[in-house]
């Protein structure tokens, strides 16, 4: 079992670096292969996917990815930044299905800066589509209009489009998703405005009608934005497009108060997939030994879940995480008075000693 | 000075009435028409924004909206639904300045999903364009996809776009507010994606060195969504377009757990505005005289403020709903124990003895 680690920039090689340690300690040998990505891979390669490790990507049969991206790429032109090689890595890979979840765990609620009561046990999972939408639709670009009304002047413009094939494939992936869980899928659009949203509205229904014993509701994004602050529980699984999932599942992986814990996959049609915290690389704690290693080591738990077939040492790191926060170990950003700080390599540590 | 009235649909009416009553209440005379607008419309003329009502509002100073929309039009085709009346009248009038505050109010702190220390005291202005981006992009529509991969099936698309002049006169209108404010303006935008975006921020540098003064600072749009989440009292005004401002707009006036005090005022480049609440029509309490009228009250004193010129009357207007707060009068929407429940009638007979 193949898997590529891409540790990338910021406190991405110290996190990956302890998710590498997890998975060494489970028992089964894995073969890991790293290569650069993002800055790291600018820096070496002047490219932030270089041809190297999108191959290895490819062969792979998982990718543990940590995170992109520093200030210091900010002054690249933007086809070299470091998150190029996430949305290059997910365009080449045609990984198309997203999954954040947005857990609060009962040890944390009080890290939320929503009530106890209004997030205490939440449990959503956004299913975002990562291969369409404006993310990639062309034609896009700069040019002069020919607006009447601007005539001459310089305007950005970006194509959103999804078609048909698009809408089903991850529909349907969020409809088998409801089935493992509690059968409600709230499809999340703007139909009200966008023809590209009426299509996306559509498929949804029709392809529903294959999963009759799944709910399917929807909702538009600007009210999904107010009733994940207002009331997010009565959400399970939402399943929306590239551009309002970026929107909604930032919001939502915040309404825990703890981003620091959430792991994401991010999957192809055969269930290849890449892992990668829902966090940043956030380069301003960077080196300094203090960063949280659990949503990586919870990322490579759904690693083993959906792309390597092996349940139970998913279900053994996962039961290891909750351990370590049972004892009251908490990195600086989740920690709180009564409980113990301790650094990357401490957390780490703590779950290979838990598994 | 002559102001178009609008009630709409569900409680349009209700929590209008009551804004006139405060306005006749004021003292100067006021040359208000009624029309019928959104579902209204449609029932007595066939379209939500009948060619007289948008006569009316073109030679009216102001408008004064109150909601549009209920289930029973879902059926109609997109072109005649209630919401088409607002996007044609942001059209036609070019009311490309939308001003939405998100002021948590200190009697209603706890009403707020959020933890008190995060959102009390709570004032932040978005500033969201309204007559360009992918609202009214063209092209759009549904046809045959070209693409190789999914060729032959249907295909959504929107275009997005903006131009340097609709850029540009936004960023004047958040800047020249920011000076009365706290002098720092946040721009958001997807520059690590878009084009359309990548101009976005370039215009705004560009037109922010007018304004030295003025503190310019730029976040995406899902930072953005996080971030107001996070510590929503880091911001000050906030500038974006009309697609993430309809986003970040919602979720910022959620934050305050009483969506139904909060105005709104979207303005043309000679400050004739409309000025409707931010809260929607509420079909399901419709009729029942337990809505909110504030919001509405509140959007009429800004009109007196931004398109009447009467900004002394405005702050008479503010007075006397901070005065019905402090006397602890409450609808159902903000009650509270402790409180006095209201109905929509005597919440406005209160405002106009608090003048
Ligand atoms: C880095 C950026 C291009 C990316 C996105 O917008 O998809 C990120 O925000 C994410 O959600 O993974
Ligand atoms: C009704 C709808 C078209 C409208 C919009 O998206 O602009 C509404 O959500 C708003 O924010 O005023």
């Amino acid at each position: 079992m193949k898997i590529a680690v891409l540790p990338g920039d910021g406190i991405g090689p110290e996190i990956v670096a302890e998710a590498v340690k997890v998975l060494n300690a489970l028992g089964p040998k894995f073969d890991l292969e790293t290569a650069p990505v993002g800055g790291a891979a600018y820096d070496v390669a002047g490219h932030p996917l270089p041809p190297a490790t999108l191959e290895l990507a490819k062969k792979a049969d998982a990718i543990l990815f940590g995170a992109v991206g520093d200030w210091k790429y900010d002054t690249l032109a933007r086809e070299l930044r470091p998150e190029q090689a996430i949305l290059g890595l997910r365009k080449h890979l045609e990984l198309f299905a997203n999954f954040r979840p947005a857990i609060c765990y009962d040890e944390l609620t009080a890290a939320s800066s929503l009530k106890a009561e209004i997030v205490g046990g939440l449990d959503i999972l956004i299913i975002r589509e990562l291969n369409g939408d404006i993310y990639f639709g062309q034609p896009r670009g700069i040019r002069t209009s020919e607006l009447p009304l601007f005539k001459g002047a310089r305007e950005g413009y970006d194509m959103m489009h999804y078609s048909e094939p698009e809408v089903e494939r991850i529909g349907r992936v969020a409809f088998e998703a409801a089935r493992k869980r509690s059968k409600k899928v709230c499809s999340v659009d703007k139909a009200n405005v966008l023809e590209t949203s009426q299509l996306w509205r559509e498929v949804m229904i029709r392809v529903a009608k294959e999963y009759p014993d799944v709910e399917l509701s929807h909702m538009y994004v600007d009210n999904a934005a107010m009733q994940l602050v207002k009331a997010p529980k009565a959400f399970d699984i939402v399943v929306t497009g590239n551009l309002f999932g970026d929107i909604l599942s930032d919001e939502a992986a915040m309404l825990t108060g703890s981003i620091g814990m959430l792991p994401s996959a991010s999957l192809d049609k055969n269930n290849k997939g890449l892992y990668e915290p829902s966090h940043g690389s956030a380069p301003d704690i960077a080196g300094k030994g203090i960063a949280n290693p659990l949503a990586t080591i919870l990322s490579a738990a759904m690693m083993l879940r959906y792309s390597l077939a092996m349940p139970l040492e998913a279900d053994r790191i996962e039961a290891a995480v909750q351990k370590v926060l049972s004892q009251g170990l908490r990195t600086a950003d989740i920690f709180t008075e009564g409980t113990t700080k301790v650094s990357t390599v401490e957390m780490g540590d703590a779950v290979v000693a838990a598994l």
